[in-house]
């Protein structure tokens, strides 16, 4: 229990975990609290978020480089994929849909644009490895296509059946996932000198105990499992408490909630000068929600759930990944990156996310 | 008020300064002969321009890199924003909106594409500075999707209600106005040895006295706004005699039209194989045109004009402004060019001349 | 005769010319058999299409690298447009544009994907020339553009007329090819040594007389157009009784049938490690059926064929071509390639197909 208690003491993020009781608390004495509810949900998934990556990254540096990476590759976004299920079992499809396409987004803009910004704040011109961006950003464009075409077939045709949009859904998925996991095969076995820099470990922190990292990797998912269970069920009334829309939140604010510990670490990585880092968890959070979790959700949704899930999203949503995906390839392509990339970038976002707020209700 | 005269006797285009009298004269003596009012005040806007952008460069040019920079970067587009208010005024906000698209389009496509032509036919390969470029072309992709969002979100929503869309598009005006001086701050301050050879001002020219470039300044800017008033008031009803659309009399002949000076110079660079200056021109004239001449015309049209004007493009124009921005970040990523280079974009171009001349009236 | 005899000795592909007498002697025979009758002539079309790009390769070796260049460029597509040309005399517009859109996305996409795929598992890492490829994702992108604006247009306007349409696709027409023409010029002419790797000759066979080379085109031309005969005429008859929709025949697999030969030299190209080879292929191959073949079928509808065609494609079409065109920029971008490029590239285009494959039929 050392090294996490350790870890618990040094970073002050964590302190934030004295929130998972009282949440779990009020949620029994007073179920109807719901704008609270939220507000404390929010503060203790976070927490709870950067715990969980920290034993990934425990487990996976036990295991030597293949298997690491693919444990950090699979389990990276466990919050997200907890938080998505839960919002699946109690058949909140369009919840499920905004946030799988707002943490693409928000990985690839926000995410990339504030190290960017970070970075170039501290360091003149910061360098990075492309072939590992371009990597990422070709897994994202390919993911975006995919998840472009039920959408774009369906909208085009009312006359498609319903059974059409699954049975692509379906196919989608597990062509997915397959080429997710020989991207892997790819970048982890094969060719893994080319990605060599973007290393995702931090370096210099005493190594946990496996046996602590797995217990502590299970309970917290069970903990990030029961908060996400308030914080689905709390969301959409806080949402009219704030006066924010459902797009908004599902896209915004969820995405930002469940992206909060990676974004820690690439920030931090940036104003390091260590832009790999930033540009890998960035990118590669992206490319493994559009190739892994939101096809892993699709398939699970014909197990739990009272209803399945296709790919479909809504044109909005297309666009704005199709445009993320476009400058994430841009502005990686260069290999460089300055204070002002980081500001075109994060403007990008701004103008998505000031768009959905300002969506009147109904809409969108 | 020699060195004045000398240009002028230097400067063939200023000859046409003689139409500027001639034009003003008629419309009192002939308020209908709108076609030949039309054509007169064209000729007599091409060189009110050109002495306008010298008169911009010669203020400039005494004031030290950064605020000349920034005095080029504000009023380089000063005969557009002068056309496009006495539009607004008027009233006209569809010729408003198509000169803002089409002169974006113009310059990232005809503009460029004939300097690279040009100067092609001359030089074997030509090489530019691709930082440069690459920073216009961002700040162009960026503005265009900022002028996508309102559109598409109305378009697929019927229901969202016309207060949305405007109060997003002050929004968004804001928020591109501020990108714009963040980015001057970037490339006139923080990084400017990045841009150091997209010199704007030309060499070897007699230096103005201050006195006289502000005045010229002050008194064409008035002579512009005169001529523009009989061009806007004549411009719908030559269209009709010439057999044009008005999609394509604002789209296309307002651009060119508003545009001849920096034209003449983009070209006149692209021969003497300095093709950074224009490449330069061309894009930086696009970007100030979406980031700045555009917000500011949203902005102003609360204060001045009948109706207040929102950022909403029809489907055609922001598909012709993502391409543009896709064409001129695809031929600019490699900082080298050749003449066949040039025809491609001035293919694109003429292609949505093309169309947007055959459009039968009342469509688009 | 002996060099062809000795061709088709070597060469088992060409075994299969055995099918072209089945099947022309079939179709007198048993006329209603549809579904056999689609297979033979599947399977006598591809050997048919190999003589006759060896031909045209004969005639090119022996006419000087610029008339070889240009021939080859003109005919390369031969079988494609003899193909196209039968289904524009029967009437079956819809066919010929898909096969259009199916051969440009099949070349830009599967031929390209699997030779990144071939050779990539036989060589680590794999270079070619970047100014080859971004000449031709160029002119794909800018015949893709010209492609899109009769489409983009009259989606968005119910109210254009089809005279509209009819006449801008002529003007489209002229200008590709006019584009196509200029692009000769400059690649085969003006700047020749910058394509000096793309070779599109194979060393180290012997060379045909000049006589038979041409006899050969000659005849195999007949040949083709005789078999497309009946492949045009059993296709539909065929989808139905393999339960594939008319979008998925049009698509893939006439694309797949008629594109046979230039795939089999693009992919033994790339396990050669000559990467320039394939990649000029399969996107010349692409360029050349967007900006030659297919307005020239454009035109030639006014001459043949019951009714003109025009240049306006369904939107699902579009986004293929548009995408496609993307994936090509961005893939032959850096000029380097390894197996998991041409995984992601044949990603895009399993999805497409599988996409068209699921499609109710009536839909699309």
């Amino acid at each position: 229990m050392k090294p996490l208690l350790d870890e618990i003491r040094h970073n002050r993020l964590l302190w934030l975990l004295a929130f998972v009781p009282g949440v779990l608390a009020l949620e029994r004495a007073k179920p109807d609290a719901h704008t609270l509810l939220f507000v404390l949900s929010v503060l203790a998934i976070v927490p709870l978020a950067a715990l969980l990556s920290r034993a990934t990254e425990a487990v996976a540096s036990r295991t030597g480089d293949a298997v690491g990476g693919l444990l950090n590759a699979t389990l990276g976004n466990l919050t997200e994929l907890v938080i998505a299920i839960t919002a699946l079992y109690a058949g909140q499809i369009m919840l499920v849909k905004a946030s799988i396409a707002g943490a693409i987004v928000a990985n690839t803009l926000f995410m990339l644009g504030m190290s960017f910004l970070l970075g170039g704040l501290k360091h003149r011109v910061q360098e990075f490895n492309r072939a590992g961006a371009r990597f990422q950003a070709g897994l994202l464009f390919l993911a975006t296509v995919a998840l472009l075409v039920p959408s774009a077939v369906s909208e085009a045709d009312a006359t498609a059946a319903t059974g059409f949009t699954q049975t692509l859904s379906v196919a989608l998925a597990v062509v997915l996932i397959v080429t997710y996991a020989l991207g892997m095969l790819f970048s982890l076995w094969t060719h893994r000198e080319l990605f060599a820099s973007v290393a995702h470990g931090e370096e210099g922190e005493a190594p946990w105990p496996v046996a602590l990292a797995l217990a502590t990797l299970a309970g917290v998912t069970v903990l990030v499992a029961l908060v996400s269970h308030v914080f689905v069920d709390s969301v959409q009334h806080a949402a009219e408490a704030f006066g924010m829309t459902p797009a908004f939140v599902g896209f915004v604010v969820v995405a930002l909630v469940g992206g909060a510990a990676e974004m820690a670490s690439a920030f931090s990585g940036a104003r390091k000068n260590r832009l790999d880092l930033s540009v890998g968890i960035a990118l590669g959070s992206s490319a493994q929600i559009a190739l892994f979790v939101a096809p892993v959700l699709v398939l699970l949704s014909y197990v739990i759930g009272p209803a399945p899930m296709d790919l479909r999203m809504w044109p909005g949503a297309i666009v704005m990944m199709l445009i993320a995906a476009l400058t994430a390839a841009l502005v990686t392509n260069s290999g460089r990156s300055a204070w002002f990339v980081g500001v075109l970038v994060l403007v990008v976002y701004l103008i998505f996310a000031m768009t959905l707020y300002l969506l009147p209700p109904g809409a969108g």
